[in-house]
């Protein structure tokens, strides 16, 4: 069972992750406006508070986003979502990093709002969360490897951590058409069911 | 070759994943606070202008503390930074995202400078980076598993970037006496070589 809310990147990504895997999983959704990730039912899945938790039969609960789909390419290797060359899976995981820890976590609704607490006014809000997304991608265009996705001519890692935060980034108003080799690997990956079914606006919870 | 900074956490945890494989590697000092992170020779190493970058004989530059330790476990696999069984290494992982995604890059030195430039007083910068560091060992502090280190007898992944954060903590004021579970796996790793010889104090660049 996944715990998600329809608009987190981090849910997003482990969606496409188990899509790409041809896994179903029934979702729960939790809504994060509404604070429900604080609730003491969720705390008690994941003390951190944030989705996604993937609940397995058992009752064991995973958390963090990356943390679920290394599980997930561990316990269903195929098709993978790493490369097999050592090196160039580190180049995968990297581009990872930059968006899933230096950029996601500096733009997550947490953020936004104890900035709006520390009297920032919404148009700075607005403008720091434009920012780190245009940081994170800028870097990320510069770090993509060859072929038609990301990293080779499979989808994997890289691209599930890219097409959220594309998402997020137009949200926030950024010019994303600063990134052509990023737009090139989403136009590549909304051939594929597997993203397409893992947006948003197909969730059941989406507003 | 290490490039790297003796205070940024993340270059601290690859120092001590380097050192509990036993592997001795050349320091490369980038001044952060100098803003050499940022200067054109660095940038063609790593554009994203962070350390730790991990330049390889044949001149691969490796980035991102996590995907370099995954890197490293994968071409020098004993000792092994994560355990064998998949759930267990899932939740390895994630308490290493809760501190190295969810904490840490929303305290480094670049965010604090981005708050003060939008005219935050330095008591609520110190604030900012206390309340990061506090929120995410508190979860630390729930998520940590058995054993005499964060999960079972051996170092790994978990203590590897529970030190550093821990190091950053009580740098901002944190009452780290909140975490007694967390003070006690930090007492284990600081009587191994491999974590002490990794402290910030004991690197060539140390001020």
């Amino acid at each position: 069972m996944l715990h998600g809310y329809f608009r987190s990147a981090a849910s997003w990504r482990v969606r496409i992750a188990l899509n790409l895997k041809g896994i179903r999983v029934a979702g729960v959704s939790h809504h994060l406006r509404r604070g429900e990730q604080h609730l003491p039912a969720f705390l008690r899945l994941n003390p951190q508070g944030f989705v996604p938790a993937l609940e397995l039969d058992d009752g064991t609960v995973l958390t963090q986003s990356l943390a679920i789909m290394a599980w997930l390419d561990e316990v269903h290797p195929l098709p993978a979502l790493l490369p097999f060359d050592p090196v160039l899976r580190a180049k995968v995981r990297a581009f990872a990093l930059v968006l899933a820890a230096d950029t996601h976590p500096l733009q997550n609704l947490a953020v936004l709002a104890k900035l709006r607490a520390l009297g920032l006014d919404e148009p700075s809000v607005q403008a720091w969360a434009a920012d780190v997304n245009a940081r994170g991608l800028a870097a990320c265009e510069q770090l993509a490897g060859k072929g038609s996705f990301a990293f080779g001519d499979a989808p994997g890692l890289a691209d599930i951590c890219l097409i959220p935060q594309l998402g997020n980034a137009r949200r926030f108003g950024v010019d994303v058409a600063r990134f052509p080799r990023l737009l090139a690997i989403e136009a590549q990956c909304q051939t594929l069911a597997a993203f397409r079914d893992a947006a948003p606006a197909s969730q059941p919870d989406a507003e």
